[in-house]
């Protein structure tokens, strides 16, 4: 899974172009000092800001906000063994603007699973990195000898 | 997204059935202090161990041997908002076993993208977990009123 082995980096503008096509994405952290994980349905800000609705009485609000996270999310075809990744690295912050909250109320992403006391929480664009994987060994989904 | 927010806790044996339904998760790590993820595709063990394949030069194995770490695999429907996740946590250790290490070159994972010196690396099912998203607030697709 190294470089060189039919991964190909994304550019930034790549990588988010990618991730505004799926709803779901996964917030990496760390929760009782063991790595934790939770698939969310999330919105990118027009910054690349990562923005999850949720409660604010939240485990996940909780452990995340003011920690530096990760945000991932992909596609890949079983058949053809080609997809990409995107992960976005940076500080989760409790949005607190009464303006920006209000706009998000209007324009940001609906909670899947709606919750009293819903919060927005962004995520910093600090670090944007992803790959593509253009199939490895395979050809129109046939896998080639080695 | 808390329990009662039309989430469902799975059981083991709930999680274990469906991680083996799709052929891509999510290892969850740490990298410099960060939280890292990076998308696998993977096996599962008889015991519910999960099993990379990857070359033994990667940066992967380097981050990961001997260390605890989060597996995590899923599946949405974003029309439905239904869905579920199961996260698998332990320790990840090196197959240094020779038979076991045969035993895995037939019936283990192939890797979606071969590299050189390939090892498999075991992730213990030392805690499995996993959450049903049963559509929230939806009833065959449609919103309901908040």
């Amino acid at each position: 899974m190294d470089a060189n082995d039919g991964f190909r980096e994304l550019s930034r503008h790549e990588c988010l172009r990618l991730m505004a096509q799926v709803p779901v994405g996964r917030i990496v952290f760390t929760r009782r000092a063991l790595p934790a994980v939770r698939p969310v349905n999330f919105g990118l800000d027009a910054d690349g800001s990562v923005l999850l609705r949720t409660s604010v009485t939240s485990e996940l609000v909780g452990a995340i906000v003011g920690a530096v996270v990760a945000f991932e999310a992909d596609a890949f075809d079983s058949r053809t063994r080609a997809g990409w990744s995107v992960v976005i690295t940076g500080t989760a912050a409790l949005v607190t603007d009464p303006a920006e909250h209000n706009r998000l109320l209007r324009d940001g992403p609906r909670s899947w699973a709606p919750a009293p006391h819903e919060v927005f929480v962004r995520v910093a664009p600090e670090l944007v990195t992803g790959r593509e994987l253009t199939g490895g060994r395979t050809l129109y989904g046939v896998e080639l000898p080695s």
